[in-house]
């Protein structure tokens, strides 16, 4: 079996700049969850931040990349268009994709589903999330319960302004009153996009084992297949096929 | 009952430069498709352009558009991003789209959707397409046989570079070996989008009945409805809702 | 325009033998929800009830409905079979349908979902249960706000064992914890159905003004489209549409 | 990695009454799909037919089962009805099912679909079928074309009336002039059920190098996740989650 080369990338900034954030996270929020990854086999784990070279992900790297992590909250204006579009044009080559938490206002989330990614209420309240199996036959609720809790969480809710998703894997409960649409699955040209809630940064949520779970599940479900060649661009016309 | 405000919009340009075009459009298909639409109650029908002032759509009419309906194909790259940039909120807010034909390469398409809407194949082989009803329950299948024909129609295959769509309603059979998702529906934001396949300029698509029964139909499913205010950019973070 | 003819259904016995019942829905529950459609126009709306000859749905009645709505509970095994069958080829052939809170565990549903359409918890709690619209462009949220609260409501929970809806249209949180999706659009056939969460019998939920106002949008979204006639049963083999 | 517990069920008829069946299958198709599977690690392959002790499938085999193959045509009617509900049980607690070709009609997938599976045209003319992939990131898709021919195939045709699929994997094109959406994906409950077209008993179908790739395929995706114990009849009611 082919190992997947997983690349995790973070802004990394909020770990440095607050002493809350530092606290929870003092290599940063991808150390944790790539440390994580690293205890399972078959895959190759690397990570790679905004301040890096090419902003971390050179060709060499994105290229070579089967599943790329995604966590940006603070500097998501700061990311290349030019990055994005390469990062764009390798998903709908197969290269999967999982956006985590903030992530929903990336620039490449809000690019690949075509709709604003916004919404209508949220709220930094440290309430109980609880999140709900909605499809228990899905390979992302590998050895999960039927919910589970974050004790303290940060409260996104609904209307979450995404595209329905193809699969709808989990919903969140929110304490204050709130619900969201916090797993969700989208097939994109020949790639796979997870979309997961969970993440605020000045709670360890990254810390959770079935948080981890799930990330580590979906690397499996976003893993790309070697399905078709198809033309991202189109091409010139075809010859008929008849006979 | 309120009418129901459509705009028509054409690049305009093959009609007037095109001589074989010409002919079967004199005064621009959207004409053609316009004078359909206004034999039928509950519309009020107009027509924009490219070459008209601020491409045809200046607030005042985008603003009182409840469906716009899009047709375009060399001039894609001549629209306005602005434009494009307003459409695309109009949209979120609910007004309906409705993408004929080449407009699958349009930039409001693309953007909406989130993926480069490329083909695989295509060819302009005056080939017969037939397209098959896959959900007769559909209001957009209103009055429509199984299956109807278009004798002499430009092949569009897959794959088709789109999300998939919510609900998909049309497949076309192509003689010369393809097959194509040529009736798509997609929910996003408060709008809703239909494309629609059929529609090559230098062949009388739109004088073909059920073509233009089937653009009437999606002009009622695309209207739109008074749903909830939603916040497309979001906003500050909201109150706890707990009580 | 031609009127929609609704009947709706009840098995209207815990109205007649719960005075807890009798005293908020005093003529049975199909009544209030009828006075309140009578009260829109383009509706032709009569009743029917477990207890009347041929189960209130003889041929003439049920094959002169467009949408039907169900409301059943403690009774769900006295529905006949036969009847189940009638109703279940209605809707292939276009009838709409529209399943009110524990009919979820109706035969007519279950047969239609091909699933148990268990949950996985619930609870006659009288918590709060607050209906958040997922979908605000859907024509089943006209006239609604971003979510609406039945302060006192049955506790339904995921996990919901349905398919999974085509279009998500409503998701409820409860104050005790749980989640459900309570508004599921689904295309059977010819035939559109729509779930429906709230309405515990000893609570007057049917007097809630939101609650009546999505199922009036309901029967407009479910109401049969003149489709193409499609072959519930199959039929010979067919001749060759190649030219 | 624990091994897939594939079941093939055939009902076996044909072959063995039929001398132009039995030439091609001389000791049935399910031979010829299990020694295919029987090359690939990772699967512990099986098979069971219709005149076997308990049909094929007593509890010891069912519960034994993670993906369960079906091929029937002339015998749906002689599957027991206590069968019929074993094995939805087993699907809606996570067992894979692939229902092959004819199988579209057997108990099973009629009860699971929730409708009646029927086509709307249908011909045994041995055209061209050709299957395209349109949804190329599916592994179902996995090492296959954009499109592959069958040069002689029974013609099946839209209108399939089952439930939209969850993700549609392949349309298939024939050259008579219909089209048939061949690759289906559904959820129920914890299970997944992969439908798929082709396979007409009087052509060797199951001896096409890409049929036997996407089965194999189908294996994989349909394998049961451990995802959370659910209740497939609901069970008694619930404590509050409220902390």
């Amino acid at each position: 079996l082919k190992e997947i080369k997983v690349t995790l990338w973070n802004e990394y900034i909020q770990e440095r700049e607050n002493p809350q954030v530092k606290k929870i996270y003092p290599s940063g929020l991808h150390r944790v969850i790539a440390e994580y990854l690293n205890t399972k086999t078959g895959l190759d784990v690397r990570t790679a931040t905004l301040n890096e070279p090419e902003q971390g992900l050179p060709d060499n790297v994105l290229n070579n990349t089967d599943v790329l992590i995604w966590w940006g909250h603070v500097a998501h204006d700061k990311v290349n268009d030019a990055l994005v579009d390469r990062i764009y044009r390798r998903v709908l080559d197969g290269m999967g994709l999982i956006v985590l938490h903030s992530g929903h206002f990336s620039k490449i989330f809000i690019k690949l589903m075509g709709t604003s990614c916004s919404m209508s209420r949220w709220r930094e309240g440290d309430e109980n999330e609880r999140i709900w199996v909605v499809n228990p036959g899905h390979m992302i609720t590998n050895g999960l319960p039927l919910y589970f809790d974050i004790p303290e969480s940060e409260t996104f809710s609904e209307f979450f302004n995404i595209p329905q998703p193809d699969v709808l894997v989990f919903i969140s409960w929110f304490k204050g009153g709130e619900v969201f649409r916090s797993g969700c699955c989208f097939y994109r040209g020949k790639g796979k996009i997870f979309y997961f809630g969970p993440g605020h940064e000045t709670i360890p949520v990254y810390h959770n084992k079935y948080v981890l779970k799930v990330i580590y599940n979906a690397v499996w479900w976003a893993n790309p297949s070697e399905g078709p060649k198809i033309l991202i661009d189109g091409g010139p016309p075809s010859e008929s096929l008849e006979k």
